[in-house]
C-alpha cells in the first residue's frame, strides 16, 4: 500500500517552539520523507505532558530550539524509508521516546528497558542517518524533540521508536500509553514489584500518581496513601485505588513522620510523582526500616540533587528510579493497549480535556492546574 | 553442667572506655549473673573493628560512657538466665550484635535481618530485663555497648543475640565471624546478589572490603576492581580476589570517570567499606547505566549525608545498604562456621596481629593503620 506522499516532502501544520518561555506558534512546517529505518507518522492526537512544558520552560539545559516538542501520541504509518520492516504504512502506531532495538548492550542485558541505540541522536534533536532533522521551515532546520515530536500533524522517527498496536484501539485515547500512564503502572510492576497485601504510598496525584495507584490496586497493595498539597485530588484519587489522603500542609510534623506514624513505622513502597528532590528523600524516608523501596518517578530540574544520611540506606531501604516504568517499548505498548481494549486498564479516565493543535497554549496552561490530568489535542 | 561461678557475680578484668579518646583501662569489673533470657560468656577472643573505635572517638552521638566497647568476639557460655533454651554453659557461641528473635516484624518480614526485639535496651547500653547494665565497678554501673561489650573476659547478652557454634572451631579465628568478615561477604551474596560474570568494584580493601572481594570472587564475578588510595594494600588484595587496583591518587578524573572509562560504562556492582559520604557517591555513579547497583557498607559520621542528581536513579541505578551483609546471625553465623571448618571461605588470613586485653591500646592504634587487617585479643 503506497500513499500518495510517500517519498514526498509533506508540508503541514506544526506547534513550533522557537524559543524557550514563549507561546508555541502554528506554522507550516515541511517534513522530508523518511530516510533508512526511519518511519513517517501522520499525528492523529496528542497529549501534553510535563516534560514537553520542562524543556519549553527553558530550565532543560539540552533543550534545543527552535523544536517541535510532544512525546505522548498516536498515529498512523503513512511511509517507511529502507530497511523498515516492522511496520507498514497504514499501521495504526504509539511513537515512543525510549526506542527498544533489541541488539544494543542494554537491550540484551535483560535487565533494563534503556535502549541505546538512537539516543545519541534523539538527544541532540536530529535523525542518525545524517545527523540532521526532517523538519524545516522554509529551508530553516527545526530540530526534533525526544526522537517523537509529535506536536506536528506528520513526523520521522526511528524504527526502533515506534510501536504498532491493535487498530480497534481509539487513538484519541491511547495516546496516552506513549508515556504517563505507562510510567506510572510500570513504575509499581516492574520497578518496584509491589506485592499483595504491601503499603504503598504515592507523592503527587497527577496522572503519573494517579497510574501509580492503580498499578498498586491491581497488585494488591492493601493501603495506598495518596499525598498532595491540593486536596482537592482526592476525590479523584479515590477512583483510582487510593485509600487514604495526606496533605503536608495539614501537619506541622515532617510528612515522612506524619505517614511512619500511621503506618507502624513507615510503607512498604513509596513513588514519588513530582519531581520534587526534598519530596524525594521524605519519600525515601517514609518507607519501613529493613525493606522500605523507594522509587524516583518524577523528573527533577536539572543540577538539582536528592541527599540523606546513609543510615537510612544500611538499615534497609532501597533507593531506585524509573524511566517510562521500565517497560519496553515497541514489545510492551501493544501488551498495554491490549489490555486497555480487555479494560484490564483505565486509560480514558485521564483525559480531562479534548482541544485542537490551534489551542496548543492553553492546553499548556490547563497542564500546569491542578484540575487538568491530560489534555489530548486532535492534529487534523 | 553447673559451673562453680553459677548464680554469683563474677569480678573479671575488662578495658573500659570511661569517657570519649582517652586510652581505655584494665579495671576489675563485676559482672551480674544473667536474668531471665540472659547469657553470661565468658569471652576468650575479640577482635577490633573501626565501629569500636568510632564510639570510643565521641564522634557517636549515642556513644555512652563509661562502658565495656567490643563486638567481634567467640567465647564459651558460663551459665544462663531462666528460660534460656537454645544455649547452656559450655557452649561456644559467637556473640552477636544484631540479633535475631525469629518472632518480631523484622525477623517475620523474611525482607531482612534487622531483628527489632531488643534494639530499645541495646541502644543506650542496657539490658531489656530491667533497663540496667549487669557490669559495675564498685557499685558504679559500666553501659553495655551494641548488647555485646566483648572487651571483657566476661559479658552478658540477651539470648536473642547469641549464636551457638561447632566447637571444632578455633575461637581466635571465628570471633571474626561477629562483624567485619559477614558484613563483606554478605553485602554480595545477599544484599547485591551479585551473578557470575559482574564486574565488580570496592572502594576501600580493609577487612570488610577484602571480604566483599572475596564474597565476589565465590559468586564468579569476572572483573574485581579494588579502588584504595594506598597502593601496597593491593598485594594483599590479590589474595581475595581483587584482580585490578586503582589508586584515585593516580588520576585527574573523578574516580567514578575512571571506572567508567575502564568498564565500557561502568561496573554492575559497586560496594564502599569506608563510611566516606563523597565515595559513597563515587561508589554508585561508577556503575553503569540501566542496572548498576551500589551497597553502602561503610559507617558514615553522624550527621553526614550522601547526594546525587536524582537522574542517576530513573536511569537505573539502584542505592541500597547493608548491615551484617544481611546476614540472620544467630541462624546463619553458624553456618558461617561450618563454612570456615570446610574451608569454603577464608578468616586466618584477615587476622595480622595477636595480642593481650592489656595491649588493648596498641590494638587500638594499628586498627588505624593501613597494616593491620584485624588484632585478636586473647582475654585469659
Amino acid at each position: 500500500m503506497a500513499s500518495s506522499t510517500e517519498g514526498q516532502v509533506i508540508t503541514c501544520k506544526a506547534a513550533v517552539a522557537w524559543e524557550p518561555n514563549k507561546p508555541l506558534t502554528i506554522e507550516d512546517v515541511e517534513v522530508a520523507p523518511p530516510q533508512a529505518n526511519e518511519v513517517r507518522i501522520q499525528i492523529l492526537f496528542t497529549a501534553l505532558c510535563h516534560t514537553d512544558a520542562y524543556t519549553w520552560s527553558g530550565k532543560d539545559p539540552e533543550g534545543l530550539f527552535p523544536c517541535i516538542l510532544g512525546h505522548e501520541a498516536a498515529g498512523i504509518v503513512e511511509s517507511v524509508g529502507e530497511g523498515v520492516t516492522d511496520v507498514k504504512p497504514g499501521d495504526h502506531v504509539i511513537p515512543c521516546y525510549q526506542a527498544e532495538c533489541g541488539e544494543c548492550k542494554f537491550c540484551k542485558s535483560g535487565k533494563t528497558n534503556l535502549c541505546g541505540k538512537v539516543r545519541a541522536a534523539t538527544g541532540v534533536g536530529v535523525m542518525m542517518n545524517d545527523r540532521k532533522p526532517r523538519f524545516s521551515i522554509k529551508g530553516k532546520p527545526i530540530y526534533h524533540f525526544m526522537g517523537t515530536s509529535t506536536f506536528s500533524q506528520y513526523t520521522v522517527v526511528h524504527d526502533v521508536s515506534v510501536a504498532k498496536i491493535h487498530p480497534d484501539a481509539a487513538l484519541d485515547k491511547v495516546c496516552l500509553l506513549g508515556c504517563g500512564v505507562p510510567t506510572g503502572l510500570g513504575a509499581v510492576w516492574n520497578t518496584a514489584k509491589v506485592e499483595p497485601g504491601s503499603i504503598v504510598a504515592i507523592f503527587g496525584l497527577g496522572t503519573v500518581g494517579l497510574a501509580v495507584a492503580e498499578g498498586a490496586k491491581s497488585a494488591g497493595a492493601s493501603r495506598i496513601i495518596g499525598i498532595d498539597i491540593d486536596s482537592n485530588k482526592f476525590d479523584t484519587a479515590k477512583n483510582f485505588g487510593v485509600t487514604e489522603f495526606i496533605n503536608p500542609k495539614d501537619h506541622e510534623k515532617p510528612i515522612q513522620q506524619v505517614i511512619s506514624d500511621l503506618t507502624d513505622g513507615g510503607v512498604d513502597y513509596s513513588f514519588e510523582c513530582i519531581g520534587n528532590v526534598s519530596v524525594m528523600r521524605s519519600a525515601l524516608e517514609c518507607t519501613h526500616k529493613g525493606w522500605g523501596t523507594s522509587v524516583v518517578v518524577g523528573v527533577a530540574a536539572s543540577g538539582q540533587e536528592i541527599s540523606t544520611r546513609p543510615f537510612q540506606l544500611v538499615t534497609g531501604r532501597v533507593w531506585k528510579g524509573t524511566a517510562f516504568g521500565g517497560f519496553k517499548s515497541r514489545s510492551q505498548v501493544p501488551w498495554l493497549v491490549e489490555k486497555y481494549l480487555k479494560k484490564e486498564i483505565k486509560v480514558d479516565e485521564y483525559v480531562t480535556h479534548n482541544l485542537t493543535l490551534a489551542e496548543i497554549n492553553e492546553a499548556f496552561d490547563l497542564t500546569h492546574e491542578g484540575k487538568c490530568l491530560r489534555c489530548v489535542l486532535a492534529l487534523h
